[in-house]
């Protein structure tokens, strides 16, 4: 009897929306050898990580047991499956699988770090397949908001795993392969043991709606409209771009694309294929000369972004480019949740300016990428797997996807970043917790969330910063008056002097106060210090600032 | 001939939702006889805000015209529009008008901030009205999502103005007066100069839906709860506590209330006289000893506030009282832009206990308390104004509803915040602008939104702070190595050796190099210590702290 098992490991996406990191592992316990589905990041927040610029799974585990992984592979080019590829693949060293497109963001984003971008290979759909170890993996055309989005089709001898990677059942994509119903029952055929599966939607219970059905809406509304149109999406989502491009096209615009990223992801897709057709643009130069009636422009920043092409056109001008009163602009996106204030900040912008604008609450000039409930549903009942395990999803996505699926009869787990699975036997089974987190990557350093740093600059925000200096003399008195630096903190409190002066006093009274033992332990008198700057900022400003004491001693 | 004008001045509320704060005046030019409507808060966050306790509108310029100020009205007893009176009645001085539920709040307002609670002054609905100087105003009923909401009837010389507040057109409120057009239409009859309005809804397109629709569906869902239930709304909506208190006790439940606000905002309704019935409540220590079954948690924090009942909950434990696995969680409330992150949190973690959470994406169990705008159309044409200003909203809401009211054949404007509006003609006209802004509370101390205060704190939070000591002794020279302490940035840079040691060899270097005239000038000395911080933190860490900079000299 073999002792072998087939386990899955998530260390990132599962519990949260962003970052996903999948291992998967087939081997004796302890020695199974693995494979890693995507390598994403999230997005820093001022909340939770004030000047973070990239948040990753932390992959310690995984850089452990780097000698036991045989294979990265990346099902699609959003940021949260492909992003953080250039920064652990020197660390991490397997190759790297994706099809074509994929492929091509994933070589930009080893470039961008300095890595080799011949460790990324390309691979065709199945029935090709990649062997890697006890694994054999296939990449399965599904539907998503981005070109050539992969199901992996991952087999051991435990097995056949499938795993959806992000997905909607679109029989009418407008770029890439429409999902093929015959295709994925024929997978299927011959016994799926798991389906690990995207839980993002499962709340939205209405069918899903295909990308085809928003190119009339659109069309109509950029037909419709007196003067200068612009408008906004993901640039990833190559679709909605070249629907945008064409309906402006129609109208007998120009289309002029804005942002590093839409034009990098246009060529990418042009590059490696999977755009065939897209009208001709013309450059931010050419479009000033251009009448404004007669222009399209699509632009990069539909969820807020500051430093996007849609910020600085609400803020004023882009590549030379101004929004003036009568034009046109749609935000062709769903806001993600926590970025409301800042796209509701751009709109008011534009609305001073008397730009017209469109967003998507009318449900015509945005569909998800993602399956709701009953097309969650329609992939069990195609896949007939097992087991169901949620993944892509916060909490309350997994448990409700997984209620669903016991509800329709198939064995289920919650199992969140760090819970290793075994799924060897007819019912997935935690077998361990693996520790996971988050790491940060901030200015070109790497380190923990929980290493301290962060809490300290939210602390400085919430609070303000006071700086004592402290010098002592040879004897261990005080050389001269305390001196006090503040920052965030009002320059005046409630006894109308300044606040410095006020801390100073009472500091210099503390010293004078202080015996010779305080006085002569560098810890004794930075604890005394902080405590009486604390009490006397309380009564003068009603709060208590963070405190860092700084004691020299002249020796 | 008279020279004597009506005037508007929004100082808070106008291009904002938050913080609502209208002047009016009448007289002559310049010394117009003023009153107040409203005087609201805003509420802080991370991003904009940090570690600021509320936010004002800048009242400085009612302040330096205090003389002038007759009296102040408050419309209804939400914070954005009651939050601030305490805060400013000492600098106003004016008596205020409110209704008797809005006057009881008021007045604990006042205490809170150790202000005469006998300045608040009780009146009574329309036809009563409130003489103060050239104006006679009148306290309309109105339906909102708090008890005794009040449109005011502004007379003056120049005509009759009603000043809506916030409302929406409810003949069912469950609590408090209905909407009663027949009243309105009779106050209108004589003639409308301006109609002041809230503009919250006026991109929701569907008719609003009354309070009373939600009862029968929140009935539904407790009576079928297996376990214990918990539900949370605004405290300040008496009509959905009572809403939800009264489906608790016909499910044979017994009902607790948690956090402060929800028994305050009840005990003041029943005080006022605004709630003649509720279920008896039982305290959370008798509620520990009530099966779980038999139990309904009414709580406090619907968005996701961290200090609140439903976030302790959350976290395990309030007052005693626990979640379990198989309760019902109830959000009988939206989600305000900008809470979606902090709300998500509460549901993931009432999720990881096994809590039901159901929110209100189903429509069922939450109507909004302003007007939609078909109904902002009803009160138009019932008002018959001969113009309209749009208030209570952000630009892009302002705007539509100047729109909307153009197109219906009013004349209408954009006026935001510091806009001075003469409404004296047939049309509004702007006549001058008056500088506003905020003013936040930080502890125990008021400062302007722009001093810098908050603006350190934000660089802090994303660059962190770095403090450089250098003394120097009688001539100028360097005593001893310079000394370097940070906080909020990583404590190795890319050269594996510790921040600070590169940092202060840096500097070390510098100040040898440096000159005699560098050394002796502190602020040459300050300005050069700070660039080879910053430049010596970009090469080690990739980012440029805060610096400050002390220097001592031994003299």
């Amino acid at each position: 009897m073999s002792t072998d098992r087939l386990i899955y490991l998530p260390l990132g996406g599962a519990g949260e929306i962003g970052m996903n990191a999948y291992v998967y592992g087939y081997g004796p316990q302890g020695r199974e050898r693995l494979i890693l589905v995507d390598l994403g990041v999230t997005f820093s927040d001022m909340e939770t990580s004030p000047g973070v610029d990239l948040i990753f799974p932390d992959m310690s585990w995984l850089i452990e047991n780097k000698d036991r992984l045989e294979a990265i592979f990346i099902t699609h080019g959003h940021e949260d499956h492909i992003g953080a590829v250039g920064h652990f693949w020197e660390k991490l060293g397997a190759p790297i699988y994706a099809r074509s497109f994929t492929a091509n963001l994933a070589r930009h984003k080893m470039r961008d770090q300095g890595q080799p971008e011949d460790a990324v290979k390309t691979v065709s759909p199945w029935p090709e397949v990649t062997d890697c170890g006890p694994f054999s993996v296939g990449v399965l055309p599904i539907s998503h908001s981005i070109p050539e989005s992969g199901a992996l089709v991952i087999d051991s001898p435990a097995g056949r795993v499938i795993h959806t990677g992000d997905f909607k059942l679109d029989e009418t994509p407008v770029v890439g392969e429409a999902f093929d119903p015959a295709l994925w029952a024929s997978v299927a055929k011959s016994g799926v043991k798991a389906l690990v599966c995207d839980s993002t939607n499962v709340f939205s219970r209405h069918d899903g709606r295909s990308e085809a059905t928003v190119g009339p809406e659109i069309e109509k509304l950029v037909a419709a409209a007196p003067q200068m149109v612009a408008a906004t999406t993901f640039a990833s989502n190559v679709a909605r771009v070249k629907t945008l491009a064409e309906a402006g096209q129609r109208a007998g615009r120009s289309i002029c694309l804005m942002g590093r990223a839409m034009r990098r992801m246009i060529e990418a897709a042009v590059e490696s294929g999977v755009l065939d057709s897209f009208p001709t643009v013309v450059s931010p130069e050419d479009a000033q000369n251009i009448p404004r009636e007669n222009l399209m422009l699509l632009v990069t920043g539909s969820q807020g972004e500051r430093r996007a092409a849609t910020a600085q056109l609400a803020r004023g001008k882009h590549n030379g480019m101004t929004l003036k009163e009568g034009d046109l602009f749609l935000f062709s996106s769903k806001t993600i949740p926590g970025n409301e204030k800042g796209v509701f900040r751009i709109v008011n912008q534009l609305s001073e300016m008397g730009v017209d604008v469109v967003d998507d609450s009318s449900g015509l000039y945005h569909v998800s990428g993602h399956a709701n409930r009953p097309d969650l549903e329609r992939m069990q009942d195609i896949v007939n797997p097992e087991m169901v395990i949620p993944m892509h999803g916060e909490h309350r996505h997994l448990r409700e996807h997984a209620k669903l699926s016991e509800a329709k009869g198939r064995a289920s787990v919650v199992a969140v970043n760090g819970t290793m699975l075994d799924l060897t036997g007819k019912t997935p089974k935690v077998t361990e917790y693996v520790e996971t987190g988050r790491t940060y990557l901030d200015g070109s350093v790497k380190y923990g969330a929980l290493d301290g740093i962060v809490r300290d600059r939210i602390r400085m925000a919430l609070n303000g910063h006071a700086i004592v200096n402290v010098i002592l003399d040879e004897d261990d008195e005080p050389l001269g008056e305390p001196w006090v630096e503040i920052m965030g903190l009002s320059e005046q409190g409630n006894s109308f002097a300044p606040l410095v002066d006020v801390l100073e006093e009472d500091l210099s009274q503390f010293l004078g106060r202080a015996g010779e033992k305080t006085l002569a332990d560098d810890d004794k008198l930075s604890e005394g210090v902080r405590r009486v700057l604390r009490n006397s900022a309380m009564s003068e400003i009603g709060k208590k600032p963070e405190v860092t004491v700084i004691v020299s001693r002249m020796s």
